[in-house]
């Protein structure tokens, strides 16, 4: 995608006015995002907005503004280019999210969302061999798309035949169900709590991450195969097709991950250049990333998979002030490029340009977006419900059963749709941010409906209805992005401090609890990854516990302190 | 420039080849990056070797294997924009130069390089009032790169003649000038140590950046002006224009950073987030940047000062993540950058096209490049050594004067010409990094062979020459980067322990020592400047001391420690 784009973007980054008006407009850019940051800010304490909702409120309200001063001309300050988000934007936020994500409490929710086909080893995964849990439940994961996108493709093939809109092909319909089957979760997260509902956070988070990465292997799939007429024989070689996406691009960003976490390791850049880590970090981090177009992979899982390693591996090689730089850079990178993205779409969605061509249709537009939301709500609801139950099913303990209040809230954080959808329906019915037939403007602007109504209206719902169903826990407002740092995989929380250091052999032949004891991973290829881990992988590639301490280090003293306690 | 030529630089950042081949390149040319680094890092301890260097021969490897593998059609994996270089590269590169400079260090040797109009006040002027010595000493600094710049454009104009080479018109000639008046102390500084060789380290440092700056205002001023028809009128005007950019910019940089300071300090933003507060300083000193192009001032400058007025106070309103954050992350962009240059000129030197229209005038290119090579070390000798002269005449104290072998290494220092040369050069003389015409390709060639003798061979030198006129000194290899960050302007270091305190009204009062005693600011103007800065600005604004103590923040510990030493 990278690949044949790269030209465009640049391009196309190109302002709409030519010379000095182009560096107004970069300027008002870079005041708004300031201001969005700055508004958030002010607004944090607020119980209904939050910063997504900030920036497209500050991006609507510029939109009409030019659209005054233009004299009606144009909404936007740039053309907004999926290449743009692609090249500059996404990767970022999804390095960040694999940096960040607690891996213990992302993969044993893996589990507990993937279960369909794992039910039986239910208990046993409970542990922290998460890398042997990716591979294991890889073929699993796809259903937490795969079901909804189902239900949405069914639906929208059925509804417009109905409707007579003609002219989308096959390839349209199954790309519809892909675009609109990327959530965003980063509202709920906004105001959902870690430490006080762990479980239900890593849920969102987990499938939130995950559900993003699938829809976008998903959609490359779609694009590079020919879908007017199907065949069985065509649907196996695209699952086929898929799942080699899948596991090659996850297996590439590991293998990255790997091999900044040895080089670091064997070179010791501690020694002089916190610089010269965070550079390496970040130029390989980018590098997983087009390495995975070189050989027509999935960037966007090949990034998440290099950051889960490199915070794995990478990040306990170097100093003490790299940790922190790089924690608190990447986080602050992929921040920026959220509020970017939303600032934009608040702009873009007053394009004057794409309503035209449908302000005669005005009718079909709104059918459209409410069908679609219809359907995104519909199709969550078929996933959610029946898999929660089943695994309150396999579930013994009811600490770890999922209540009905909670399965709503699962439900309803899945149901907003953001910047992915966005750039996803960009890249398949527009040419370089324009669109000339009826149908794909219909289908831009119902996108941009969808997005803006369930982000806007179902987010400035999200605080009142999480402490209307979960009344005992403080509705707290601190940020996604200090939350889900790699330092706080060192902090025990709620019920799984147990899982946060049995990575060492003792914690597995010590449990320390009944929950520890109930716990305990007895499945064999578990406990032979987590000796394979230490034996082969750590003192190769380096991790916690395996490289030499440096003095003032905070996060090893904390450690130390913990172990003691232990 | 950003205005006009945003469109530009991204439509010729586009790759040499299509599609998948461009995907290649990009990997190519992020593994190189990787590469340099590593092998910079490998090479550190080497006598003879440093980055730079290590990133240039890199870059001509890989331009030869290109060469060889492409049939001798091209050797550059992307075309060399100096767009690119001016909206992406160097305000990093600057912004990192004025964030983590020594303001004391290097705002006291702007006196010590400028003293032709300050020779008397010299004394008084030993102190820590920079925001002053600024402004004062504004108009002072021009000298530095004024004095080399005439003897540069009075010989290239003689040469130019009597060379007979024809078609370069008066602007050519100045703008000649310009290019060759901008210095690459980054190698010397490599090998320089602050901690052993304040002086010299400051002279080189602070004359390094201010002379960058100058160098692109001057050109800037240049290009702007129709220098046809010379008269003394145009000359005024000029000098007017040159003067107006300087102040302006200046100013514009510091209200950016004031208003940062503000802003971060009203809202405190640390009791959240230390991802918006890096977010926030990110945007605002970009801004400043892009601002400067909206007024059409010199965004050079104006980063530069953002950058300082920054690190003296937004700096110290933040959390002490954020610090740590800031001072790294910004270093290692700077960082990245300047691998980033140095590999591309390294590749760009061998550029096949510009090469063959030379071909028959080889001899021409070759005594063009000699007579550059000896006009920029003329030049340079001829305002080193009586400017030095002049500084001893005016220092009573023996411990301050500069011996005849640190002149000789201050003149070594500045003789080296790298990425800013490149990049005024091809902004000159082609279009879009392509030249059609002989003589523009002659002076493409010749600066190449200028930037890559000069770095190359006396930057191999400097290791050894500083070695043999300093042998008391030892050679150490530490980053410049990690040493000139704004945590060390709290460390004390030779001889200006106490300059680092006498902020604080106390220190003015209370000189502890006999140097201390020597240089007590008693300049009025600078008196009531420290006076206003703590009266009005540091309450306002923030900075050291005048912001809460933030728990845990080993700055502020270590400042406490040594203020009870005090």
């Amino acid at each position: 995608m990278v690949a044949s784009h790269l030209a465009d973007v640049l391009s196309k980054l190109q302002p709409l006015y030519s010379d000095h008006a182009s560096v107004v407009s970069m300027n008002l850019f870079v005041a708004l995002l300031c201001a969005s940051i700055v508004i958030g800010h002010l607004l944090e304490e607020n119980r209904w907005m939050n910063e997504s909702i900030t920036a497209l409120a500050i991006g609507l309200c510029t939109g009409v503004i030019i659209l005054l001063t233009s004299g009606g001309k144009s909404s936007r300050l740039l053309v907004f280019s999926e290449d743009l988000f692609f090249i500059y934007l996404l990767p970022p936020i999804i390095f960040n999210a694999g940096f960040s994500v607690k891996k213990k409490q992302f993969f044993r929710n893996f589990i507990t969302i993937m279960l369909f086909g794992a039910v039986v080893a239910k208990g046993q995964h409970k542990g922290s061999a998460w890398f042997v849990d990716v591979l294991l439940n890889i073929l699993e994961i796809n259903l937490v798309v795969v079901i909804p996108y189902l239900i949405l493709q069914t639906g929208v093939i059925k509804f417009f035949k109905e409707m007579d809109l003609g002219s989308l092909d096959m390839g349209d319909f199954v790309a519809i169900g892909a675009i609109f089957a990327a959530t965003d979760s980063v509202c709920t997260l906004q105001v959902l709590n870690q430490d006080e509902t762990p479980l239900l956070y890593s849920l969102v988070f987990g499938e939130g991450v995950v559900n993003d990465a699938t829809s976008v292997v998903l959609f490359n799939a779609i694009q590079s195969f020919d879908l007017t007429n199907t065949s069985p024989g065509i649907a196996l070689e695209f699952i086929g097709k898929f799942l080699y996406l899948f596991v090659a691009s996850t297996l590439l960003g590991a293998a990255v991950g790997l091999v900044s976490a040895y080089i670091i390791k064997t070179l010791y850049f501690g020694r002089h250049s916190t610089d010269r880590e965070f550079a390496l970090m970040m130029l390989m981090a980018y590098l997983s990333y087009i390495m995975a177009e070189l050989f027509y992979l999935s960037g966007i899982l090949t990034v998440f998979f290099c950051g889960i390693v490199m915070s794995h591996y990478t990040w306990h090689n170097v100093t003490e002030s790299s940790r922190i730089t790089s924690k608190h850079a990447f986080a602050t990178l992929s921040f920026v490029a959220e509020i970017f993205i939303f600032l934009h779409v608040g702009m873009d969605a007053l394009d004057i340009e794409t309503w035209r061509f449908v302000n005669d249709r005005r009718g079909t537009s709104i059918i459209v977006s409410s069908v679609l939301l219809a359907l995104v709500m519909a199709g969550r609801a078929a996933f959610v419900f029946p898999l929660s139950y089943l695994t309150n099913l396999a579930n013994k303990s009811p600490s770890d059963k999922i209540s009905f209040r909670q399965q709503v809230i699962i439900w309803w954080s899945g149901l907003m749709r953001g910047a992915v959808s966005m750039a996803l329906a960009y890249n398949q019915f527009t040419r370089g941010g324009h669109t000339q037939s009826h149908l794909n403007a219909i289908m831009i602007t119902s996108t941009i409906t969808v997005v803006l109504f369930s982000t806007v209206v179902f987010g400035l719902l999200t605080k009142p209805l999480i402490r209307f169903l979960l009344p005992h826990s403080k509705v707290t407002t601190s940020m996604l992005s200090e939350q889900s740092s790699p330092k706080s995989i060192t902090t025990p929380f709620l019920g799984s401090a147990m899982d946060s250091f049995d990575d060492s052999p003792k914690g597995v032949h010590r449990p320390s609890s009944i929950r520890a004891l109930l716990t305990t991973p007895t499945h064999t290829v578990h406990y032979y990854w987590r000796k394979f881990d230490n034996a082969v992988m750590r003192p190769m590639f380096g991790g916690r516990g395996f490289v030499p301490f440096v003095p003032g280090s905070p996060t090893e003293r904390s450690e130390q302190n913990l172990s003691q306690l232990h």
